[in-house]
């Protein structure tokens, strides 16, 4: 088997690929043009998100056994043209999925007791309790949208706080049990007091937070993004936090990111959104523990041996 | 009954003494020589940690029935005395031992995942993933000092994350179960990533966390502590980081506190661990939520009850 590496891999996926004696080109800088010169000779490549493997590449790729993400988004590859094409798309989400779980439980415990407003208030040597009084987990309404693998071990997290958790997933169904409740949008925007994004991005959750989205939850909420920044309209985000229907955001990702989530544009809205007490933002590393790291190798490899 | 009340309490806990048709006086900045001239009509007095209770002052209050602690630590009263003239002490902690659970959550997840120093960071538009890969709390050992009513209780949220579980309390004896592993201060030594202290403050526990503890540990540690400040010494703390024997710190409470908690005093120490990347400091909040103050109310109203 001969492998296109096409991004950056851990050092542990190198030594993986080796230990199993499959051959491998590593080119974490190549360009699309290139990988269509030599692309003839692998049977897949491995990409995380920089790459754009739309129609027209896939087209020139007919003979490609397997496009393999290394992390979780596929929002890359035309799935659909690649589904027609018989190319195998798989990611290895389960990989980071626990520390992204963790990252999002640790956003919404920040935000919810104020650990990153009163800290930065210590910075001026402002020491104020009764201002940052918190806001107790236990009891709140937690919605998860996007019930894969990330969300539902989101959902995990959640059930040692004494909180209620109902969970909406457009494609999944049946997965509800006594303690997290399978649910529908209406429940959502009716009970909700944080809502959490767990999907992928796609034409069908490219602002999904808007300003309609926002006028239908009955109740101000908390925001946590932890999919990708696209899923989140800056403009409408800003306007719910001005109008105090969004209580508080923790976002690991946002709109400001280029396509390979390594840079980002400072605009108006960043620079709003980072000088919001009640906005916590970080730079895309939620799924990026040194554990994860080494799970997203283990976790592709046994992927691309079940295919040999 | 006649109730003194000489420290700040929430509006719930004065309507619930009118429900209960209890008489009182409302003085939160009356001073101990005044306490003393009046303390004579009342059955018992309500405190936070304003006033020092000491033998002195017990043992002109001989006819006092009880002292009711509005929250957790019982530091300002001289509990020994108070038994021997049985004057009976007790606290609310059952009121804030989830507030304080949560917050300790979220300390840990928050320095475990880089989320106060990637946000820093961002403030200086500086992205960078690689250089914030987190540490994920699944298969670390935390290890919890004091097991006692907020000890428990955050040990009760850590049983989502699958990690280890060490808990230590000198006077607490088969509490242990599947996940929770009772332990001795040895295996603590040998074994945790966390240490998590959840003790009152008193002789046996004054800088508990000296440079004796830190020698003793094996590996390199996070530290968190939403007891109270004068269980870590700064000096100690700070030499501990220095030498990347501690990894990080997440501290509510600091030795840089005044008595009543309502104040500190800046000097090179505090100022040293508020500029560490690694160090998260909150002006004493955790056990601060908005429900706790309702519930502290609640706890403590019911255990006057009781006495009637």
């Amino acid at each position: 088997m001969n492998i296109l590496i096409t991004d950056s891999v851990d050092r542990i996926f190198i030594d993986l690929l080796e230990q199993h004696n499959i051959n491998y080109k590593y080119d974490n800088s190549i360009i699309v043009d290139d990988v269509l010169q030599i692309i003839h000779r692998f049977d897949g490549i491995i990409i995380r998100n920089r790459l754009n493997l739309n129609k027209s590449f896939l087209n020139k790729v007919k003979g490609l056994k397997f496009i393999a993400r290394y992390g979780s988004g596929m929002e890359s590859i035309d799935l659909e043209t690649a589904k027609q094409l018989k190319i195998k798309c798989f990611n290895s989400s389960s990989g980071n999925a626990n520390s992204v779980a963790e990252h999002t439980t640790g956003l919404l415990l920040c935000l919810l007791h104020n650990i990153n407003k009163s800290m930065k208030e210590l910075h001026t040597h402002r020491w104020d309790r009764e201002g940052n009084r918190g806001i107790e987990l236990e009891g709140k309404t937690i919605a998860i949208i996007g019930y894969g693998t990330t969300g539902s071990l989101f959902a995990k997290k959640l059930m040692s706080f004494n909180c209620n958790i109902i969970a909406y997933d457009k494609y999944k169904f049946d997965y509800g049990n006594s303690i997290i409740k399978e649910s529908n949008m209406n429940t959502i925007y009716n009970e909700a007091d944080v809502i959490s994004f767990h999907v992928p991005l796609n034409t069908e959750t490219t602002h999904l937070l808007n300003k309609k989205f926002i006028a239908k939850m009955k109740k101000p909420f908390y925001l946590l993004n932890t999919s990708r920044g696209g899923v989140v309209s800056n403009n409408d985000l800003i306007h719910g936090l001005k109008e105090k229907q969004i209580i508080g955001a923790g976002l690991d990702v946002i709109e400001n990111e280029n396509k390979g989530f390594n840079d980002i544009k400072i605009d108006g809205n960043f620079n709003y959104l980072l000088n919001c007490d009640n906005v916590i933002l970080t730079p895309h590393i939620a799924g990026l523990s040194k554990e994860a790291n080494r799970k997203l190798s283990e976790v592709l490899i046994k992927k691309i041996l079940e295919l040999k």
